[in-house]
Formats: structure tokens, C-alpha cells, sequence
């Protein structure tokens, strides 16, 4: 048997989200399909991590072990050329039999795309969170560097997380703005359920005046309830790169 | 009665094209709907003309005739706020009850994208033609000044085109390339029914050294019969702009 390492681009618009779930198209159950037909068997892949439905993946990582015999070129083309137009393979590796896409996860980034545009644009509509309001960069920016660091992000998940550990170190922030279009990323050890949805969702808020640095201390804190702030949705987030 | 003319876009992905057929979601019939609600009776839109499956509008005009009194603002936000999220309405101006949208077109510009970039990019898959091949801009440039002009365009049209008349005049066309991705303009007084795609499909195998401009004047003469180059796909085509 051999590892197999994929690093995989997908659009999330038209999938249930990453993981299988019954009778919906998931990313993960369109590529075991293409596996079983090239292996003649159930063939499981195991990811970094989920996505949730309409978030991308720009660079996912999964691995799978396989009695084939091809190189990695050709694995990428047998792959790409059985999948869907919003599925693809960007390399392939072979690795050692012990590395693991999910536990041997060192760093995660995401990216999280917004416009300010007054007007909706038809094309980008799937593709970044149309938010027509004033922001104020510098806020967002002292509002998001609250969260660098090693944080307790129980108040900052989707409640609905059932990890018991929620301590995550955050790494770096960036927020960058040409003309009416902002990218916030966020690199860390790992990130919760909806925890860079909730996160953005804060930082925007903040950019709008209306959440300030010492609520968000309070919070992670713990001295304060949750923030009431909105999760932002689903289809301006990408999973950007996964560090092992 | 008062006439309105509107400025359209839309993403064409998940529409049958821009005219009304039966059991189809096409553009002209989800604007009428809405219409249909605002005015509790049948209102038919006249646009500057058609658009094919999967192709995209940047600045589609339509105009229709309403007894409603209300502002151009008004209207363009009362529109938007029941239209889906693949249309929008970018402007509504009031004119004059003779302005036709169809048959007062005194231009049109049409767009066409193409990404040459050797990977599949699954968020672009609906918006360029992925072509991964070489291209030569200079013999794109030269094959495309022979359409500049006026000519006959019957055999750079489908043959389903039931128009009469098929002489029209390209006043410019204009290639553009950034890094891997190339836009190709075309500026006109009137196009065929496949025209653009058509010309597109010439223009790249001209980039690709396989036609060249001496067999494009033939059979713009009529000298020759037609070339047998492909009709570039639907999702790369942008209706730009009309000009009234």
C-alpha cells in the first residue's frame, strides 16, 4: 500500500459542505466515487479537517492509501479528469506511511473575502460576503489583533462544537484592502466550528464602531457573555493553505 | 404610461439564456415575474437582443412600459430587492416613448475571457474558457484586424442564423493579456447569431498558428467555404456594453 497526499481546490457553492452526509453532494463523497471506480473498492480519504456548505477549498489537504502503482502526475490527471469542474486536485505526493492529512496538522490558514461595493456584483456573488457598509480599517485591525495569541474561543465557536479543548493560538491576522474589496486571514494552530465566521463577524462590527477591543478582552476573558454578533456567511470563506 | 430603460446584469450560469421558452429559467422571464407582481398584470421587457446559455451580462439593456409613478431610484431598488442573486438591475433611467432598446442600438461591445493557465481554477470555471495551450498574441492581433471593417459575415455566423441581412461592421477589436488570462473586445454595430464565438474560435487557432490571415480575407470573400475552427463555449462570452 502507499500514501497518497492530495491538495485539493473546490468551489463550496454547489456542495453540501466537506464530509459525507446521506444523499447530499459533499466534497469528500464526489472524490471517494471517483476512488471506488478507479480501485473497484471503497476507498476512504481522511482531510485536514470539514468545511462547511458554500465555503471553499483553495488548498485542502487529504490522504488516502492505495495497492496502485502510478506516479503522482498521473494520479493528478486520473483524478482531475473523472472529477467535476468544481473539484481539483492541485498535487499529489507520496508520503510515508505515518504522515496523517488531520493530526499532523501544524498550521491552517483562512481567508475571508468581503465588498463594500454599493452594488451587488452578479459574478461574485458566491464568492465573497457583499457587505455595502463604511468600515474603518484601523478598527478592524486593533479589533482583530485582540484574538493573536493563545485564547480560550469557547465564546468565539458555533455552540453546536463539541471539541472539549477550546484553546487555540491564533498567529497572525491580515487585513488587506484594494478598492472596495477586504481580505482578512487568519493563521493558527487549528480553528473551531464557525470560529473564523464569528471572528469576522466581530471584526466587522468593529469596523463599524459598534464592538470595541475591551468588550472582545472581556469575552475571551470570560467575563462576559457572547458577543451579539452575526456569523458571517459561509461563502466568503476560503480554507487557504494547510502547513505540515 | 411612462418608459423605463434599465441596465442589467447578470451571471448567464444557471440560465437557459436571456429570451422567455417554455419551462425555462431564463433571464427575461424572472424580470417579467417580478415585474409581473409589481404591476398585478403582464409586462413585457424589449432588451437590446438576446444572449445564448451560460453567457453573461455586464450591461444588458431592456426597457418596458409601465403606469407606475415612481423615481428611477425607486425603481432600481424595488427591482433589485425581488430579483435573485444572479441579476442585477445597475441602473433605470426614464425616456422617451420613443427609445426601443432593440432597435435603437447604435453599438455594442462584447467581451470574451480565456485563461491559458495549464491548471484548472474551479472558482473561474463558469466565468473564462480554460485553454490551456500557448498562445501567440501577435498572430491573434493580425488574424483579428481581417474581421475589422465591414464585411459579410455569413459564414462566421451559426448557420441557424435566420437574418437576412449578415453584413455587419466591426469598428474594433481588441486583445488584451495579463499574466495568464486574455480578454478579447469586440466592437460592432450589430452581431450574428454564434458571431462572437465563432470569431473567437478563429482567433485562437489563428494563436496557435493554424490559420492564417490570408485563408480568413477568403472566406470573408466568399472565396472559401468556411473554416472548420470550434465556436468558443458559452461561459467566456460577456455582453459588455450597448451604446445608444
Amino acid at each position: 500500500m502507499e500514501r497518497i497526499k492530495c491538495t485539493v481546490s473546490y468551489d463550496g457553492t454547489n456542495f453540501a459542505g466537506y464530509q459525507v452526509q446521506p444523499d447530499k453532494r459533499t466534497v469528500q463523497s464526489v472524490i471517494e466515487g471517483v476512488l471506488k471506480k478507479m480501485h473497484k473498492a471503497e476507498t476512504r480519504i481522511s482531510a485536514s479537517g470539514r468545511t462547511d456548505a458554500f465555503v471553499h477549498g483553495k488548498g485542502q489537504v487529504f490522504h488516502f492509501d492505495t495497492p496502485l502503482h502510478i506516479t503522482g502526475e498521473q494520479w493528478k490527471k486520473a483524478l482531475n479528469t473523472q472529477l467535476p469542474a468544481d473539484i481539483y486536485i492541485v498535487e499529489v505526493e507520496k508520503v510515508s506511511g505515518d504522515f496523517h492529512a488531520r493530526f499532523d496538522v501544524q498550521k491552517k490558514e483562512y481567508r475571508y473575502r468581503i465588498s463594500t461595493k454599493k452594488d451587488r456584483d452578479v459574478f461574485k456573488r458566491n464568492y465573497l460576503y457583499h457587505y455595502p457598509y463604511e468600515l474603518d480599517i484601523e478598527k478592524m485591525k486593533e479589533a482583530s489583533s485582540c484574538f493573536i495569541g493563545t485564547h480560550d474561543f469557547t465564546l468565539f465557536c458555533s455552540a453546536r462544537s463539541d471539541v472539549e479543548n477550546k484553546v487555540r493560538t491564533i498567529y497572525d491576522i491580515h487585513i488587506e484592502k484594494q478598492e472596495e474589496e477586504i481580505e482578512i486571514s487568519f493563521v493558527g494552530n487549528g480553528f473551531l466550528y464557525n470560529m473564523v465566521r464569528i471572528l469576522v463577524g466581530v471584526i466587522l462590527e468593529a469596523g463599524q464602531g459598534r464592538v470595541h477591543s475591551e468588550e472582545i478582552k472581556a469575552v475571551l476573558e470570560r467575563q462576559h457573555k457572547r458577543l451579539g454578533t452575526k456569523t458571517a456567511p459561509g461563502q466568503g470563506l476560503y480554507l487557504w493553505k494547510v502547513y505540515y
